[in-house]
């Protein structure tokens, strides 16, 4: 066993602060005196209604969330978000509008047309199918003053392509509903500008098995009494997030992450670390002379998500197998993209990335 | 502090067994040496699909699955399954039939007609709402021939019921729906009596945020293509239980339970122990006196949750808070319910049950 520490680029679930996962090693049997392991609490304790209390208080601080916003921890990733959306914001409107900037909205634009009879319409196209280099400004955006939202995610996670102005709409326009999964707590943004953010865990928030919503009180007047409580976001809120058991765990250790953010100096400190690394990563990218190829629209470049290939595939291929040997893992491209794709999120220090821009030039040199 | 050993007597989320969570903890930063901490793997890594594989595979062997019967590990909790098991399966049907015999069932009667054209029958109820004391044999069923399924619980956790011969119909009957999320794996049945079983996993098999799904291969053919994906039984299955990204983590967790209770000796095993945990308590409710009451019919007490209460609310306040004081913990009874509930799935230790026998036992002696 070598003793090079493994830097993981896994687009998710994906790395989590070591400290974070010290202190749930050392709390996995007794959590802070109670003697209780935080896994066998039920979530009607005080013991976990004060953990739950205490992950939401913290992200409303870093976050700067509204008092109007209400936050709730639920299952079933951003996936199911697709579906909640629609079911509960666009009951009653004659239709909601999607941006299509990648895999993630693109499947979310196909999916949320299922469980409602609102038209989902397409307000703006990124790109061909699989083939996403740029993003439509949000100027350029066909919305439709009716619509319910407008639905749009900030950041590709499988394409690398991420609006580095996070978009606003006017206040004559519908609200605009985010998937952040892939970006939550990376960089500053106003939450006012939303009516609802929606965000998977196993990114930058914590394990898989939870998923933020934050969304503005008087949108859930909306959410129609005719569809299942599960998947009613007032029924949620009603029950202080606890219409069901939630997933209880991946809440304290998202409520972990919260902690640490804070004491890295919230989100304004990590932003700018986050820029470094992208730099970083873009530079051995822009500076290999063409070895290295992001298609990427440099204005519509990820800081999260750092897509890049060779001139084969072959080559992309030795590449990732190179790098893992070396402790640099999981930065295999999302299978319908091929190339490689490093994932930068909160978690990966900057350390790690240095690591990867040092390989990439070996790599070049022995290669090039 | 007290060095007296913690019961948690806790509903759900439960107590897990001792050993599984020592061996998570080892591993919180280093699973099997791989230098990956489970939670920051890539549900996709080969990692993470051992894991899921050895999970799968412990628990066709303790539950002797047979090979037509797919296994999901979804998100969402048993609640989500009321309405995935409509829209699944009722599709095309006119009707589908419902046993009403506890909280858990009557919830998921009047849930799951919100997402589905069928007509949702009851088939069968057990008594007035928030008095359960009996279950309706299940040849007093009636049953609807053309229904698309049968649902029912065979364990009512809330209310202290369960059948205890596990029911099963004739061939030319619907199939038998059921939610066994409070006694799967706690005693030994033959699982093509069933076509869908399902169980949240935070009583007998693991942390909060996983439900595991056993259904007959056949029954996929009914999911419609209209449903989003999510929700779809067939896209889950058709992906490898990789539709979305799963509850990696609370995964990981139910396979160590697996195999902790493959080292315990299998369910045949644990199932003797239950017989006697089950009885010490019934016997010290019976034997009080009527001290202590519970109001279930003999053939319908649950051997998961034993309820009983005493002659006053105020005297199983004061039980609850003084059992607290002992480390018999959580056995303040549901909300709707009142009195005293004590949850001894297969991680409680008969030694804890044993504790609380005697503990009623001396409550007795000083206020009855």
């Amino acid at each position: 066993m070598s003793a090079r520490p493994i830097y993981n680029f896994s687009a998710g679930p994906a790395v989590l602060p070591e400290a974070v996962l010290r202190t749930a090693q050392q709390e996995m049997l007794d959590y802070n005196g109670t003697g209780f392991p935080v896994m066998a609490m039920s979530h009607r304790s005080e013991m976990f209604l004060s953990i739950l209390h205490h992950a939401e208080q913290d992200l409303r601080t870093l976050l700067n969330i509204p008092s109007n916003y209400k936050i709730l921890f639920l299952q079933g990733g951003a996936t199911t978000q697709f579906n909640m959306v629609a079911m509960n914001l666009a009951h009653g409107f004659p239709s909601a509008d999607a941006v299509v900037t990648g895999n993630w909205s693109r499947i979310a634009y196909e999916q949320m047309s299922r469980l409602t009879d609102a038209e989902i319409r397409l307000a703006a196209h990124g790109g061909e199918q699989f083939d996403y280099t740029a993003l439509p400004p949000v100027e350029t955006w066909d919305i439709d003053k009716n619509s319910a939202f407008v639905h749009f995610a900030i950041n590709e996670t499988v394409n690398g392509l991420q609006y580095q102005t996070v978009p606003k709409l006017s206040d004559d326009l519908p609200p605009l509903v985010c998937d952040m999964s892939s970006e939550i707590l990376s960089r500053e943004f106003d939450v006012s500008d939303y009516g609802l953010i929606y965000a998977g865990a196993q990114k930058n928030i914590g394990p898989a098995g939870t998923t933020v919503v934050i969304t503005r009180e008087d949108l859930l007047d909306r959410c129609p009494d005719s569809i299942p409580d599960v998947f009613n976001y007032r029924s949620h809120i009603n029950r202080d997030g606890m219409y069901n058991t939630p997933s209880t765990y991946a809440i304290y250790m998202s409520g972990l992450v919260f902690r640490w953010l804070l004491t890295q100096g919230g989100v304004k400190k990590i932003e700018a670390v986050n820029n470094i690394k992208a730099q970083t990563l873009y530079d051995a990218i822009d500076n290999s002379g063409g070895f290295y190829i992001n298609r990427i629209r440099p204005d519509a470049r990820s800081k999260m998500n750092v897509v890049f290939q060779t001139a084969s595939a072959e080559l992309d291929r030795r590449f990732v197998l190179e790098a893992e040997l070396q402790g640099l893992c999981l930065l295999k491209g999302y299978k319908t993209v091929g190339g490689m794709r490093a994932s930068i999120y909160n978690a990966m220090p900057l350390e790690g990335v240095q690591a990867l821009a040092d390989f990439m030039s070996d790599f070049q040199r022995r290669y090039g």
